[in-house]
């Protein structure tokens, strides 16, 4: 059993203030006495969190390709020097070593709590098995989009996005920190139940894999040109099939989606995604099944 | 009968984006042809609409007390110089005299569909008097507030604040939009049948008439150390007695209410007026009996 400690991450986006006040909370109590998995909190991007806004320069989220450094046009942009920072300072190798990273984010979309993972790694698996074990939650793999890389998480060589909505950007909602709370409160307990072979993994996990993104309508100068459809509004993780509304138009026209697979939506009407040109987002369901493997190579760590 | 023009104000704040979509809307429909009142739509901040903002400079909404523009420091001002030209363009006096101003916010607090007014002008009453008639809408009296001067509705001689929530900063939802459409398509019929004799204004008016405002815990650095309590969020318009919870501090110790009278809160946890130390506004009810001069002030406009 390796893992030491795990990086708790509030504020990656500054404007998503319940984690920090959970991380703050969690802070003050003393939360590392006597355990043998070791919490780090730290605030993402704290100059953003001060400012009031997602990011400074550019999306911290989005920051963590290891080439980004060497770029010239890059050497000011406060949230790539961030990015080397965090991974310098808290990477696998780096000055106080982390082996897990969970990044807390909250969505403005009617998610409830969920976890979004980057790419198959089976250490991801893992410990996405264990919180579906736990608390029932979705989980949504994010992989093969070219256009979003550079995500914190995957810069640690494990690590997951917690994400809760709705809640408004900079908006205190102690429901939605409660709900951190819990989850943060069983992470270690469960990797320590799973480490003692008093439970196991799921045999099967069900997970939503990205597929693509669609933007809204928009006009020619790039106004956004059409609404989330009322029938749409709210309806993340719930199906849609050809002929079902997607948006609706300034003149009332109903714009419906013509793909032949069902597909499942998520993000619906994220606020900081509309600068992406990102009005929701399509999974395919898929379930994977878990293998012996999984537990060890978490437990390697 | 001289009410020719209405001016219908959106996105005074930059970042309350569903009145924008409904004037957007109104203005494609042919909603002057056959009308003896016309409506004149405007966006309100257009510069911080296109930066997703509040502001640019200054609240917008508290740039018209009329001797701002003699201020030297202020003669940069985006927000003061546009409340010049507002006035100047769409004033009584204006280039397009407008004789009533409706100004359209939302708000993070759960609201649902008020009317703000400032201050007792007759006029006013009696617009806010035909609206809570017909909708049943709870009307929040802003007065003796040194503190908040300068409401875009004061540069005319009538206006109220539409104030529709809780709806995310940035985020659009086809409900809100339909609750403006609603209001402002009823608006001038209400006056028409006013002036017809064929309705009249209730003989009874009951206003929730401001009385302070609070600000959240604050540790001695002014960061905010205190949540609404989870009993209060949500529960605007809900009397508050003595005792009742008001915040939750990070330790988990609740704040209660201390004073001796029952107050009615608004605009809890409104993500804007974090900045202006504002947790929740206090208010008492007040029953005004109307009278026969009120409809008489307003349509002699």
């Amino acid at each position: 059993m390796n893992i030491k400690k795990i990086l708790i991450v509030a504020g990656t986006h500054g404007n998503e203030i319940n984690p920090i006040w959970a991380v703050n909370q969690l802070n003050k109590e003393q939360n590392n006495v006597n355990k043998d998995i070791e919490y780090k909190y730290i605030i993402g991007n704290p100059l953003a969190y001060e400012k009031g806004s997602r990011y400074v320069d550019s999306d911290l989220n989005r920051s963590f390709n290891s080439n980004n450094q060497n770029i010239e046009k890059n050497k000011n942009n406060y949230e790539i020097n961030r990015a080397k920072f965090l991974v310098e300072q808290y990477g696998i190798n780096g000055a106080e070593p982390c082996q897990i990273a969970v990044d807390l984010h909250t969505t403005t979309a009617n998610m409830g709590t969920s976890i979004v993972m980057y790419g198959r790694r089976i250490k991801d698996f893992c410990l996405a098995a264990l919180l579906q074990n736990k608390f029932g939650l979705p989980i949504y793999l994010h992989e093969k989009d070219k256009r979003q890389t550079g995500f914190l998480v995957e810069a640690w060589p494990c690590g997951l996005v917690i994400e809760i909505g709705s809640v408004a950007q900079n908006y205190y909602d102690s429901k939605i920190i409660n709900r951190f709370l819990i989850i943060i409160n069983s992470l270690r307990e469960e990797i320590n139940k799973l480490k003692k072979n008093l439970i196991a993994i799921p045999k099967k996990l069900i997970v939503h894999v990205h597929q693509g993104s669609i933007d809204y309508p928009r006009t020619k100068t790039g106004d956004i040109n059409g609404l989330i459809h009322p029938d749409r509004m709210n309806k993340d993780w719930k199906p849609i099939k050809k002929g079902d509304p997607l948006f609706l138009d300034i003149e009332g026209n109903t714009l419906r989606y013509s793909g032949l697979d069902i597909i499942w939506p998520v993000f619906i009407s994220e606020v900081a995604y509309k600068e992406k040109n990102i009005a929701m987002s399509f999974t395919k369901k898929e379930v994977i099944c878990s293998s012996n493997d999984w537990v060890e190579q978490l437990l390697e760590l």
